[in-house]
């Protein structure tokens, strides 16, 4: 059978490891294994939304509302923007996906920093386009917009927070990026999966959809994945004007997100308290991630996401450390095949760190 | 901002009408809304995977094992296929998807049958494919190899049972259409959603996937949305060689089922006597549906399906009927948008059946 040719030039994601693999493969019991590897809530899910999705276990046969009427309204009522300014993914992600696959073709190009979330270029090239990346994992508006204009890509990334590397671009130098551009021609895709941990972190860095709105080629993603306690539900939105929105529908297939992740994700909408509490807790754990870093002579990069990245020295390689902890049970995500010495590390809950703080400074000495 | 131009030929896909939807603009209390518009299961979700459900909620913030290793074992021992030959799908809708994107261009075309399943031509055009059709919502061999052997079309479907008609192809004749096309050059779908109703009313229509697997060039699409009661899950399958497999793999996005559709899914899959069940009240109500299309001079298409289609004369137009009906609360599918001047009812329990009957028969006089 002869596929398309585009085909060939794909990578799949590599997905951090589940614990079902870890228990499978090294025999590690459940209860045991730390998984610190895909940045999802260590709170785990709201109680209140926990019970929602018991509440709906008998709507599993039912397709969903596919308008989606309520969460885009608890959406539009939280970000003050207007329904038809929201599409819905299975995870922002999908979103992502729809974008590629209303903007780009084999002429096209694509603009991300040189170390940025994966899933841009694998839908890019998904359709042939050509990827371009900055030099350096910081977002900066010059390098930018220097090759914004050499290039023209159809689309710009800023991941801000950025993942996997954790840190964050200001809200300044993003504005600055989105006026250089043509609004005919490129779309900017605002890639805010981790902002809620860099909004309370520093004003700075806060960047809100509406604020955004004020262009027109703009788009800003959001999810429910990480601050809001459903990773494993799928659910993200992208914001933009209602123009870019309608076209992005386009390519959304029916019934994109289940019966229980729209309920779940109405429920989450509307828990802020617990949101608040992920980040509190967040906050206190971050703190002695750093503090581990500096005792133990390691660099790292300043967080603004629920995760950290510690960047290793010569004389240690990230692969072989990610290997033994996961043989302890305890998951990381190694950066290597981003090009980085590093490690990328979920910052979980009290007991959870300890582990790593143990299991981590035994390979260390 | 300036759109793929693909973009201006598609139509976006008109789900059946939420309960939500005839709540708030009609006004009918939720428990007074009989929904038979989206061939879901009126038995609802089977017990034990409500309970898999439920137990599951606390899981909700993690990603799910995006290798889907234990669903894929249960799939591959109920087919007897291997692992290597599945690929797990957000409903066998997204697996459609991947072979649209893994196969079309521009250049390509796609042949189907007149009155199919609307996701095979929305997906065909946002590759930009042209978009074929026989003259018959039967699949008629005759007409799909002559067809086939003039366009050269990339994908041929074969929907059977076939929605929205309810009727079936016999495998011989499937096998007629496998034989006749390029295995090179062309994919042959064989879309099975609805095959479990249609095996278990007349072996002579019962498709397998381990039959199919003789062929390199064929893909079985199946899911959990209809017999085994999980429609607002999203996961279906497709069964095909290793080779198409691994191609089709490269347009799938990680994580593209839900953490509880996963853990819902492999216990569906081993619930059997669920499905059974839903087969038995389904066969008895079915004869209803015929009794009372008879008794009211009515025709229909012989169904195969876990819905009925019933013709209406010139005297009646399905839109207003259909209109009239969901005013009532009755929500089913008008396929005028299919060019067919028709009704397609899901078979529901007995209860919900009488209620249809009865709102029916008040508009046919």
């Amino acid at each position: 059978m002869r596929f398309n040719q585009v085909l060939e030039s794909i990578k799949t994601y590599e997905a951090g490891k589940p614990i079902e693999l870890v228990v499978r493969e090294f025999g590690v019991a459940p209860d045991e294994v730390v998984k610190l590897a895909s940045n999802e809530n260590p709170l785990g899910t709201s109680p209140k939304v926990q019970e929602t999705i018991r509440a709906h276990a008998d709507k599993a046969h039912l397709y969903p509302d596919d308008s989606m009427f309520e969460l885009k309204a608890s959406l539009a009522r939280r970000f003050d923007v207007d329904e038809s300014e929201i599409i819905i993914g299975a995870g922002s992600d999908q979103v992502l996906e729809f974008v590629s696959r209303a903007l780009l073709n084999e002429e096209s190009a694509v603009l991300m920093s040189a170390v940025t979330f994966a899933m841009y270029e694998i839908y890019a090239k998904q359709q042939g386009a050509k990827v371009l990346r900055t030099s350096s994992y910081a977002h900066k508006a010059e390098e930018f917009i220097e090759a914004y204009k050499r290039h023209k890509p159809r689309i710009v990334y800023i991941c801000t927070p950025n993942n996997p590397t954790g840190d964050a671009t200001e809200t300044v130098e993003i504005v600055r990026i989105i006026e250089a551009v043509d609004p005919e021609e490129t779309l900017v895709v605002v890639d805010g999966a981790y902002m809620e941990y860099a909004a309370a972190k520093d004003a700075r860095y806060a960047v809100t959809p509406k604020a955004l709105l004020r262009y027109k080629h703009v788009l800003y993603l959001g999810t429910f994945s990480k601050a809001y306690g459903l990773g494993g539900m799928r659910v993200g939105y992208g914001i933009a004007d209602r123009e870019v929105i309608r076209n992005l529908y386009k390519m959304r297939p029916p019934f994109n997100i289940t019966t229980l992740s729209l309920a779940a994700a109405i429920a989450a909408n509307e828990d802020e308290a617990f949101v608040r509490k992920s980040i509190v807790l967040h906050r206190e754990q971050l703190q002695r991630y750093e503090a581990f870093a500096k005792a133990h002579g390691l660099d790292y990069i300043e967080s603004y996401t629920n995760f950290i990245t510690y960047l290793l020295g010569e004389d240690r390689k990230s692969s072989e450390i990610a290997d033994a902890l996961l043989r302890k049970g305890v998951i990381v995500r190694d950066l290597a095949s981003y090009g980085m010495n590093a490690l990328r590390i979920t910052v979980g809950t009290a007991a959870q760190n300890d582990r790593f703080f143990a299991e981590f400074e035994a390979l260390l000495s």
